[in-house]
């Protein structure tokens, strides 16, 4: 266990601090609420960026830039989505700096005030729409399949790197349809592969469903999310798809020609995944020697460590490493060769632990005589001796079997903490003394929702799409129920 | 030539803007001075990203991200750095909205403003020096090689699409050192990365040299750029790279401990290029047809147009064009087919023209017959008829020599258009008349600069590193210089 890390099991919260700083991932900046994302952090969400933005142009889309601010107008005409973000914004009101009457201190220059207020975007759909207003006027120019990477700015009052802060940077995607049947497709596209990526490269399982009418986002008709379950028993969303209906073309004025010549509003999507995503990665499964980074996100996947005494040794191990770092290069894995000499090989063992590197390659002198290396896996940490010419068909293997089984823990982990609940007492007494996901009846209301919120801080994290349907009760209110929802304690 | 844009030859300007909007490239937002970056203009950007991104990975720099915001009174501790942006700063004062007394409209809260106001980023280098000051403690710490992609915003007041605008994205290096030696070897690196990026990729032809002392960045001891000639005669300065001394480290208090045990403060450099190398690339290069786009940045590099006249000669045009295309793709080019039969093939000839591409195919059904196929390009325009059977062993030489060709074109007309002069009354004439680059002596002082600046809007575009020693006589004072400096009208 890394010592300079709190335990997991002692004090969760602690733990995921301490991981992120020790682990080089992210640190807190001079600007409340704002993040530094240091390299090690930001090369995983490269890795993150570059896997959705390949799946977004396969599907069909195209990125575009729009800009930072959002004219206060603009914000106010859709009249849901100004009031979920109002409380929260960063607000630019002047443009000039100058010195003080003293000479001596420098002042926002009161003469240089805007006329009209510009937001620093939370989201774009309002700036957004008001471009495709110009862009749009027949059924020719749909649909409009456009993503963009941003910086976006919500004026949390309390955060966490990665989980929430002030800054953060996301992708998200504004899609316009000429009908609402092809927009609610787009927005189950969308939400599926955010769940084949979650699955497949984050090792996440997660449920796909709908949020209910409190969850949803502030104008849409409809969210759909993934939801992932974290190792302190607490959901993480992470990520949404917004089908918007018309309520963004009406707000703008956005119409269009169909094919039979009749004037209709346009549809809409919007989805959207976040650094928040890192944040995920870390907590569902990382453990008390530090990060465990699926091998399709890690930024290096092996490391090769040498063993030596002498500048000598040194000196033939790194011919003999060199050679299997470029095999293995060539097999398309990301290495790196560690042959500083100012740090032992066991502060190297542990601090790429702490870093998750998946797979840890040593090779000593011995090594070297016997031409065999001994490789490390980081999910297990079970160590094996293989011979040296073995590397390139044992190691890609390695990797995709670690891949597996850390999806395959996480899997496990959350059966093991889902829980099917018909009576209030067990629903109460599982989230104060397990945690984990609950699948229980819900009578449909807002106002039941509302009261289990307040009584227990769970709130419905989604409606699976694939809970199947069946006669209950609702937990609560004990009301007629149609189907069980997925309740939780959520980040 | 396409009749919907301005002739270039008599009003570059309006050719300029007018291709920008034409080619979908990008548009003016509802912020004043934001421009809206379109798929068609964003992807190209994506092209410039990936090739500076690798050669910055390549040069062993990483990529990381700082806060938006900047405290204004980080803002102020550099003296010449605030001085060169205090005058178009974005501003936030405020982080709230709310309803006014009425409930109809949405205000500033008044009682959610900031204690201190935070500036959105014109450049980082303080709130990166701010965080550089907590990881350097010695030596062993140095250097830092860390890039950022980002937006940054300068509240410009005459914009225009790409050249300037108020909030542009770019890269943004930021490096530190433990000796002047090795932050001045960074400087040098990288505006030769920048220089090797502008000639190879954009097909620009630049002049590396020293900014003078006036045309510095804030808070730099030295300047390099590389400076393009545009087709009208004006100057383009397209990346710049600062050694920035001792200055941010004595700002910002940030020392480390040499290797003999002894304090000293960090030696920095900064670097950047922006979506204003769009620009360049469009005006160094377009023509009255449209854009021209060198082969290794455009993001479609062949497209193939089918001629038809019926729906079955279209099926058959198909398959040949598919093979084609996949044949192609299998090469590594960016191939796009276009089979929509709304438009007519002379217009998509037209349109691709204006977008740039620079390889068209077009197959008839006499092709289909003949197993040829007419390739034109688009820098000569010039077409040709070829085997079918041909097609890949022709085409990418074809853009190889097409790469070639813009970038010889490019430097030709900038031999052409290069004075030597030494007479006061020369220097008028050629910048009224002709324009282009003017190499002449200069007596070194930021007086004689500032006054012919005032006199032509000329300004020293740089100092050029290879230009060699030769007495002389400033152009302007006729006092003595060493050698000759490069001025021209700018963007």
């Amino acid at each position: 266990m890394a010592k300079f890390l709190t335990n997991r099991d002692e004090n969760y919260a602690q733990w995921y601090n301490d991981l992120v700083i020790k682990a080089d991932l992210a640190e807190n900046s001079a600007v409340r609420g704002c993040m530094v994302i240091k390299p090690n952090g930001y090369a995983i969400w490269e890795k993150i960026q570059a896997e959705l933005d390949r799946m977004f142009k396969a599907t069909g889309h195209v990125n575009a830039y729009f800009p930072l601010f959002i004219p206060k107008s603009f914000f106010s005409r859709e009249a849901a989505h100004v009031k979920g973000f109002a409380k929260e914004c960063a607000i630019v009101t002047h443009y000039r700096l100058k010195n003080d009457e003293t000479g001596k201190n420098i002042i926002v220059d009161p003469s240089a005030k805007l006329e009209e207020e510009l937001i620093i975007r939370p989201t774009s759909e309002t700036i957004i729409w008001n471009s495709y207003k110009n862009w749009i006027h027949s059924y020719r120019d749909l649909p409009i399949l456009i993503n963009q990477w941003a910086n976006v700015v919500r004026w949390e009052m309390r955060t966490r790197l990665f989980l929430r802060t002030a800054e953060f940077l996301w992708q998200e995607g504004h899609t316009a349809h000429a009908t609402r049947e092809e927009a609610i497709e787009e927005t189950l596209k969308m939400i599926n592969v955010y769940a084949e990526f979650a699955e497949n490269f984050m090792a996440l399982p997660v449920i796909k469903g709908y949020k209910s009418e409190n969850e949803r986002f502030a104008g849409a008709l409809d969210t759909y999310a993934i939801e992932a379950l974290m190792q302190d028993g607490k959901a993480l969303q992470a990520g949404t798809s917004h089908f918007l209906g018309q309520n963004f073309a009406k707000a703008f004025d956005v119409q269009f020609t169909d094919k039979t010549g009749k004037l209709d509003y346009v549809w809409a999507t919007s989805w959207g995944l976040s650094t928040r995503t890192i944040g995920a990665l870390i907590m569902a499964h990382s453990d008390n020697h530090g990060l465990v980074i699926p091998p399709k996100l890690a930024p290096v996947q092996v490391i090769i460590i040498p063993i030596f005494k002498s500048p000598g040794q040194l000196s033939d191990l790194s011919a003999f490493a060199e050679k299997i770092k470029t095999d293995l290069e060539k097999a398309g894995l990301t290495v790196k060769y560690d042959d500083r000499d100012n740090n032992k090989p066991g502060w190297k063992f542990s601090d790429y632990e702490l870093k998750g590197v998946p797979v840890r390659i040593a090779i000593g002198p011995r090594d070297l005589e016997n031409m065999t290396v001994e490789v490390a896996r980081r999910d297990t940490l079970k160590k094996v001796t293989i011979p040296a010419k073995e590397i390139n068909s044992f190691i890609p293997p390695l990797l995709d079997e670690i891949q597996k089984n850390i999806y395959n823990k996480a899997l496990k982990f959350r059966k093991e903490n889902t829980h099917y609940l018909d009576k209030w007492s067990d629903f109460l007494e599982i989230l104060d003394n397990q945690g984990g996901f609950i699948m229980a009846h819900w009578d449909g209301t807002s106002e039941t929702e509302e009261k289990i919120k307040q009584e227990t801080k769970a709130t419905i994290r989604c409606i699976p799409f694939d809970s199947p349907a069946e006669e209950g009760k609702c937990i609560y209110s004990g009301k007629p129920s149609e189907r069980r929802v997925l309740f939780a304690r959520s980040y």
